[in-house]
């Protein structure tokens, strides 16, 4: 997979890409991330990406020429499967959406930035547009880690223990049931007897039965879909 | 507010905190973040901080002990008024959660790694476990990340000008209109006049319109809280 990110702020995201699990993927050759930053694509003095928004309002804009350029340029080089914008009101990313865009070959993920990008921006180039919940960010680079993050860690062979990420909540509409290591008991909290037993069907019903009402007391929404 | 996140992944979380808005409030004393590494809390010869599931499966847990030594290390110190465990079983992060924290004077954040944490971790310590979405990551690192900036860049001081974030989408539970910014021209796609207009009832009165309008199209839910 190929990802790249258009960004006023690359330097923002760079220690997330630097470590853990995107680096491995990175190092492996199991997908590519190429930072684009804006400002190389603005041609004024200042390189001015922004500018006030029409009919007066707080926040600053993010300009189209810029963004346009860049996006063309990339557009011009390769096929992407989609062009996304990052924004509040986008789509709410969720597991189905991350396993189905961890198989395609090539994004391009804009980050918004101030108050966001100038409208026509979005109706020119933006093929989606995702949130990565209810709530607002400094900017969209923030969306862009967790979201290059979701998708990143699902591509075969990332993950050291590739049964590690389906057993995770949400694959299977369940919350995950606790989970214990070592020691035994600690300052007088015990494991529970069945994970101790040794007994694999034991354990296996166990797990089910603690997730299937670990989400009935937590997510009920989860098991009505 | 003082924000102490607890980690194995110190350096992963890095560039987000030294970049944009929450460097803003770092610099200008509005939030303190301090980040506790959990390998200084182990004290085997290899500094471990995982070890294996009771009762097998795939991914490592985080052991209780040296999670317990840090957190109660900083209890001793001070008050929080929540710890806080990142996790997809969580409560789901929205804007009011974030209003409310935004007000808090000390929190904790746990940061979940590999399969999560002993938990007892959890019946022991954590006042809150909060979600960020319904997808899963490959820490709590960037559950925390963003966490962080949305409360921060809440706090009054932060934002350079303090009515941006109140024309946020969801602050009034209306996604936000459709903004445009220079040249009014571009390649044929034109603002729209009513923008360029200079009266501002008819500005404010389209705005109004197509933020509902966006909503009803968007996130009919929204609409119905």
């Amino acid at each position: 997979m190929r990802i790249d990110i258009i960004t006023v702020l690359p330097e923002l995201m760079r220690s997330p890409f630097e470590g853990s699990i995107m680096k491995r993927a990175i190092e492996k050759g199991l997908v590519e991330v190429h930072f684009h930053n804006l400002r190389d694509y603005a041609y004024d003095k200042r390189r001015s990406i922004d500018d006030y928004q029409f009919g007066g309002g707080a926040g600053m804009v993010m300009m189209i020429q810029p963004i346009d350029e860049c996006i063309t340029k990339l557009k011009s080089e390769r096929d992407y499967d989609e062009i996304i914008y990052m924004t509040p009101d986008g789509e709410t990313l969720n597991q189905p959406m991350a396993n189905k865009m961890s198989l395609y070959e090539n994004i391009i993920i804009l980050c918004g930035h101030y108050k966001g990008v100038d409208q026509r921006v979005r109706d020119l180039h933006i093929t989606k547009e995702i949130s990565i919940g209810d709530y607002v960010l400094s900017g969209g680079e923030i969306g862009a880690i967790v979201f290059c993050d979701a998708l990143i860690r699902l591509i075969p062979g990332v993950l050291s223990d590739e049964t590690s990420a389906l057993t995770d909540s949400f694959q299977d509409n369940l919350l995950s049931p606790p989970i214990y290591t070592r020691p035994a008991e600690y300052k007088g909290m015990k494991v529970p007897d069945v994970l101790l037993s040794g007994h694999f069907a034991n354990i296996e019903k166990w797990r089910e039965e603690k997730a299937y009402e670990h989400t009935k007391n937590r997510r009920p929404d989860l098991l009505e879909e």
